[in-house]
């Protein structure tokens, strides 16, 4: 429907992306390089996703909090790992309140240094552990190459940080939010298959001695790295000083973890769900999930469109009711194409004179003329069934790109259209350093069984390797 | 009870305010001056304080959208009195990415210039007004004498931004947003009364051609200002070249507003209700409405106390339960006091062999041995009629210490223990400067009506002076 108003997908992916972003009305380039505007219709997306994320977050026992914008330079200092990764990318305050700083001031990358700082204060014996907390905040990591929600200088997002006595614990939690929070998230919301797995330490965290991470291929091929989980091993406890008194009387270090979800994820979900004829919003994602459109006035249309956005609400699907008859009706229901409304229950005088309203899907396409005293019902059914479609949809295009191999070159050719596997004992850090100047990158190692492999040389971990967003 | 925690308010309420946000485990300083780390119990305030805003906000008609933290230096010069306003406060980004920046960046102070820049884009016609905005966000004003929450030079806020057709409609938004939103969740949720007035030119928002603010009254006799709600008359429409084409085919500027309330709001909830055993949190904002404790184990103390916690939620109640036996009972309750948490209900074997379990009220004190089949219902009770007490008990407060007078000196000795109202013919521009050297500021022209004097110099005006945090 909406033909000409986008760059088809087959014809440039990435203009095509561009396309979306800017007339679904999801967002802009901000005007210092690399930071972003995002507008309201994109914004509700991101208050959905934070609100399903913070469900998740809470019920796996973790409290909010709020750590500063600013931190001393010396504080990234401590891990020298973590210092070494983030230093290219720090944004530094020099001048403040009409004057120039003792100590210049960096803007968060992300937060490890300044909880560790607290977590040290605050955690003292074993009872205070575990120590579980998340923030929501901006952080900034200077970008060369911006584009907007997968790569910005300034980014939205969560991060968790958890001290425990051991690193049984520590190791136990991360992969915890790594399956109950991001992947149950991922899956049952966003509608997005993932790849769980393990980074390899060339793609670690920098400071962190193991990464989990959840891997997802978007409709041309690509991969794009959903969310992470960390293993701190000791390295920020010992940076910190995170010390506990043991229940047998000994100082103790502590163990400590740190994940991660930010913006990105609508990227994401763009590039996973969109079409031609702009974004597929997953249903339960959906700030409105059904959007009642009056075709044209007429006697009784509006009180029964009132009537029908009730019934949905009742029904428990967040429904909204476009009365713009001023504007041409077209030009809405293009809109609501672009905007990726899941469902658009049309109602005019001529339906409402035969007690039907036309319903119209927007994942699988397809409209159907149904009684109106049903529709509620079936909206709720047809947003079921349209949730397992795409997920089903993104599923099936992941398995079709993905290519199990056995040589270097094979797997250099397969990632031009998908990803590749590869045995981890074919490819290894040589390999992996050799797939790098084409552009190639391991995404993730996993195992056959569907576990994580939970060492870096796993004799039967797989490789899954691909160009990456 | 916890007697001793805190050092009591009459004797120096400064140092209480320190004590009992670290005590109630509310924030704490961070490491760069002036910032704060909010630990979870603060946090959770501001969540709950999140929440009831931004229904508030929507339900004004306003979409959320966010908009970078970086400022082009060169937007804040754009509008003469912003720019003067905010320069001394401004944190400045010099070097990102290993390199000097070609234009130094600024952190936002407040949005209005990068906002007013988008606005300029997506206004074309009257068709595209009113614009209604909002954002949660972090801002950063630096403070050469800061105090947690109440003067931080990095706060958490909202902050809204309308665009309108004419002057009345947007007089008529910010009024609105004055009442509907600030006035009624000030007064409806966190119980404390509020002054609503007008702001004289010398402490109008840099840039607004009206400031309509809200004023409460602390414990100390101080005035704070809980929230502000700018007229910013055709001063960022023209700096930003806000147009749009009337219904008459003329170009014409728009009219904008903003309005802010902010982490400070915690600060006055704490001077406003806290006592000498701690916080006193009004029923409605509570995080946790009812902390159902278990004061010893006992043959079917846990399965009645879950019990009583999930009526308890039946009943709309926000309940947890703390079934910490291996901490004493007396710490565990000292502690439930210090946070304010406005009701108890403590069970144990010999209160379950009765039937019964004690409640104990934050608000107004005392203790009721209640039938724990009525316990729910009771507390959902107790928890309307505290939340009255603690909104009266503060206007009687406000009432007693706010002093009719006739003359300067008057108003400079009444300002000492609360806040003085004098006619603003016998004050004046004059008069407001000669307070200014004892500290005393004007913090709102009302008039006996109730409405707000519609100009600088309504004969019929009142000001309201005192110190202010």
């Amino acid at each position: 429907m909406a033909g000409q108003v986008l760059t088809p997908q087959g014809e440039d992916f990435p203009r095509w992306y561009q396309d979306v972003v800017a007339r679904a009305e999801l967002a802009e380039n901000g005007p210092v390089r690399g930071t972003m505007v995002i507008r309201p219709t994109g914004y509700a997306i991101w208050e959905r996703i934070q609100a399903e994320l913070d469900a998740r977050i809470k019920a796996a026992g973790v409290e909010n909090a709020y750590f500063p914008l600013f931190l001393p330079q010396s504080y990234l200092a401590k891990e020298a790992e973590h210092v070494e990764g983030f230093s290219p990318e720090l944004a530094v305050v020099t001048h403040a309140g009409g004057k120039e700083l003792e100590e210049p001031v960096v803007v968060r990358p992300t937060s490890e240094t300044i909880i560790g700082e607290y977590m040290a204060k605050w955690v003292n014996s074993y009872r205070d552990l575990p120590l579980l907390l998340n923030q929501w905040s901006n952080v900034v990591r200077w970008e060369m190459r911006p584009r907007v929600f997968l790569r910005t200088s300034e980014f939205l997002w969560q991060e968790g940080h958890t001290a425990h006595r051991t690193q049984q614990e520590a190791a136990a939690f991360a992969e915890r939010i790594h399956r109950e929070v991001y992947e149950d998230f991922m899956t049952q919301v966003l509608a997005i298959p993932v790849i769980r797995g393990r980074k390899t330490a060339a793609e670690r965290f920098a400071g962190a001695v193991n990464t989990l991470t959840l891997e997802a291929m978007m409709r041309d091929g690509k991969a794009l790295q959903m969310g992470t989980s960390h293993e701190l091993g000791q390295n920020f406890a010992r940076a910190f000083n995170i010390v506990y008194l043991s229940d047998q009387g000994k100082q103790e270090l502590a163990w400590t973890t740190s994940w991660g979800s930010s913006t990105r994820m609508i990227g994401a979900l763009i590039m996973s769900h969109g079409d031609d004829n702009g974004l597929r919003l997953p249903p339960r994602l959906a700030p409105v999930q059904a959007l009642v459109m009056i075709v044209k006035d007429g006697e009784g249309v509006h009180e029964a469109a009132h009537r029908l956005v009730d019934e949905l609400r009742h029904t428990g699907i967040r429904a909204k009711l476009d009365d713009r008859v001023d504007v041409a009706f077209g030009r809405r229901a293009v809109d609501a194409e672009l905007k990726g409304v899941p469902l658009r229950l049309e109602i005019g005088p001529r339906e409402l004179a035969d007690g039907k309203v036309t319903l119209v899907r927007r994942i699988m396409g397809g409209k159907d003329v149904v009684a109106l005293d049903q529709a509620a019902a079936l909206s709720a059914e047809a947003l079921l069934v349209d949730h397992q479609a795409l997920f089903d949809e993104a599923e099936v295009r992941l398995d079709l790109r993905t290519e199990d191999v056995e040589s270097i070159d094979d797997a250099i050719a397969a990632a031009q259209k998908g990803l590749a596997r590869i045995p981890w004992a074919k490819l290894g850090v040589e390999g992996e350093r050799h797939l790098a100047a084409s552009s190639i990158t391991v995404r993730c190692l996993v195992r056959d069984d569907e576990t994580i492999p939970v060492s870096d040389d796993d004799p039967e971990a797989y490789a899954v390797v691909g160009r990456a967003y």
